[in-house]
């Protein structure tokens, strides 16, 4: 056998490198596939996504996170190397240079297949003081532990969180949990940019309601610090935020370094571009190079465009897309619909589709419509309100966007439309869908139909 | 204006019946349209599915549950007649008899448009003892209200309830919140019918959890009542379960005797079939007869059968299809994918599409999957285990039906499975949906998402 046996390389053990990993075991032996994946740091296979829950408190211990260790991995006859990053990709001599960090030696390994899987890095901005003590990212579960470390730490109880996208808001309540006076730096005009601005202004609303003091449309300039080194404030044009500890959560980008200076071609969002078999397009790849995770841009099936979301659901699909392609079956990921869920406190923020402006971006003219309503049965004890709003295309009505923000039970109620989005249904048909319906769960119309019935108004009266 | 005013007659005032009436008044004014509603008992608009929270106590007050009261209608402009029941229908006259149960006299009304919306009645069964006091059905305020009233009065604390479907187990519930010790008697193998039975099991077994007798299997044949003559027993062949009261949970039929009497025809559910505007279908209906609500058959989209369903979200939507089409709009139900979610105390229990033995019923060949995950990331505080069983059609690999029986985050999860429905997906498009993913919110695999995946390879291995 050994003259037909391929070696898969893998770099980056985390999602989307470990799904493709397990898959492919799953479908070839060893005797058929070797694979060898590299792992920078010392885990495989962890819920960055969980991360603000474990520094707020409702996680209690950092291995929670973990769903499967290095030994797991090895256990399946995985050659998993940890503390090992790769340094160079040799496209046309099909092999990797790696770096053994604790060794500090190099070696090449050569493939049959290469997966890149290297994720994203966090913005840092360039500021005076960003590399003072106190200062953090929540990327990694290494960062995850340095904050938990300086929480422990610092006597003092302010925390100045920077960005309120989805980490930025995560943390503020991660903060406010650990018993933080919290104030929110956003760039924005409301927090949580994913939205539209007047449903953002819904979370700004709840998060300052919640005893979040929330500063918008502004830039950081710089962080200052004490005598001690350590951070002691942060600084804008106009303002000073006395700060314990300062939380980055300003977004990543995609990790592509390594896959630029090979020579792979790169989308507009610096991403590495695949075919529908996550594939990375081009001749450069030979064909045997696969992409996936939080490294690649994807295809918005409702915009048309490739985009760049973070996100470890997509990164598993990714991985097991892969794994089943290398491993000799056949999958493909078609795209996504841009579904995103959150919370802060109790205070639930999802979306899908397209923003007003992503819409414009694409070409497309709409509707808007917003509306409230309630979670279960107005009568039924603990009905919440949500606020819901949809975007539906000029004429044909095709729905093209949802998002929500309300308490208890809205979240999750974007699926449907995710689903819908997925289908291409217009609000029209929506207005039809059977959902489930009992007090305790839903209204007699359930939000999103309530949506989506003045939004089919909407479109008749435009086309008037 | 006079010549080509119209008249629209509604026989029954809930929620298809003053749907339809609301939403033709929204189209058409009184100088139009005259709006002519029977209404048999006090109320109109009222929420039928809210009785059992009203007799458990989540809902306080009886008011509560009326979305819109007689007064609120009149107030529109629609001539509401309460207690007043319509006795014959005269096709061929184009007039409807109704007599006025407080004035005890009869009168003819003509009309140029019907709406026949007379609900549904609950099942009975002929029983010794079945009227005897202590005994109650729980469709109807007024029924409700003696409920309660007996509650009040009787000292015992012992119910029966005959029937384990949705209100057989929503009005355990209700009881166990009163204090009661709460026996079920059901006929099926297992509670909730409108469940395969292997699912029923998981409910059967949560419910004896709950402290809450099953017995399964058996048909009560008798109710005995003691030397008073109130209820004090309920009989079964090999066996008596004491009751201070009984409630009967056994389900309804179409309440369609005065449509038979007039020669409309009826399907083998013995409701009222309709075409996709919702009118009645047959010569006889001359073209002028509306039907919507728990009174009519409607289509099953993935079946391609008519069913019988009493529901309020669907007795809406018939409403109001039947107010855009009579007042000179445009509209249509397109049919049900058959959802439906309960619960009881904190088991959540929903299914939509066919169960195994309707799928057979409707000639298909499926596979079957049942999986177990959790409502949150596993490592989030409150994740709660559900089950979830999918059934997908041979070959395509369709999808054709989702149950799920869990705790709190399970049930809405259906809606997915139900807009995937109608949709027509196949368990292979379902696992690239791109659904929200945060760990309060679900794994990173959506339980509906595992479910998918497991199916896809029963599919695939039913074909090698």
């Amino acid at each position: 056998m050994s003259s037909t046996r391929e070696r898969l390389v893998i770099i980056g053990g985390d999602a989307a490198g470990m799904s493709a990993a397990s898959q492919a075991r799953r479908l070839k032996g060893p005797d058929e596939l070797e694979i060898v994946a590299f792992e920078r740091t010392h885990f495989t296979s962890y819920s960055a996504c969980g991360i603000p829950y474990w520094v707020g408190g409702d996680v209690g211990d950092r291995d929670q996170l973990i769903a499967r260790t290095p030994e797991q991995h090895r256990e399946r006859e995985i050659d998993l190397r940890t503390r090992t990053e790769v340094v160079r990709i040799d496209l046309a001599g099909r092999r990797v240079l790696a770096r053994a960090l604790d060794a500090d030696e190099e070696y090449w390994t050569s493939y049959d297949k290469l997966v890149v899987a290297t994720g994203a890095r966090p913005v840092r901005p360039r500021l005076p003081g960003i590399d003072a003590p106190g200062v953090h990212g929540v990327q990694t579960l290494d960062d995850g532990q340095a904050l938990l470390d300086t929480l422990a730490r610092t006597p003092g109880r302010r925390a100045v969180v920077i960005g309120a996208g989805y980490i930025g808001v995560e943390m503020a309540e991660a903060l406010i949990k650990r018993g933080y006076e919290v104030t929110v730096v956003n760039r924005g005009k409301e927090p949580m940019s994913t939205l539209d601005p007047d449903m953002g202004c819904l979370v700004h609303d709840a998060m300052t309601g919640m005893g979040i003091a929330m500063v918008n449309g502004t830039e950081v300039t710089k962080i200052l610090t004490g005598a001690d080194g350590r951070v002691r404030a942060v600084a804008t044009e106009d303002a000073e935020y006395p700060a314990d500890v300062v939380v980055l959560g300003i977004g990543v980008r995609p990790e592509t370094t390594l896959a630029r200076e090979a020579g792979l071609p790169l989308g507009e969002h610096g991403g590495l571009l695949t075919d529908l078999a996550m594939r990375v397009r081009g001749p450069e790849a030979g064909g045997v190079v696969w992409a996936g995770g939080d490294c690649v841009e994807v295809l918005d099936l409702v915009s048309g465009r490739e985009r760049h979301i973070a996100l470890g659901t997509h990164a598993n699909k990714h991985g097991q897309v892969i794994g089943s392609n290398v491993g000799g079956g056949y999958a493909t990921f078609p795209g996504v619909v841009g579904t995103a869920v959150s919370k802060v406190c109790d205070l639930e923020i999802a979306r899908t589709g397209l923003r007003e402006k992503d819409a414009r971006a694409a070409g497309l003219q709409f509707v808007t419509v917003t509306i409230e309503s309630t979670s279960r049965a107005g009568y039924y004890p603990g009905a919440a309100l949500m606020t819901v709003k949809m975007l539906a295309e000029r004429r044909t009505g095709r729905l093209l966007g949802v998002q929500i923000v309300g308490r208890e039970g809205a979240g999750k109620r974007v699926d449907v439309a995710a689903v819908a989005l997925t289908a291409q249904l217009t609000v029209e048909q929506m207005t039809a869908l059977d959902l489930g319906y009992a007090p305790p769960f839903s209204p007699v119309w359930d939000p999103i139909l309530v949506a989506a019935r003045k939004a089919v108004a909407a479109v008749r009266a435009d086309r008037d």
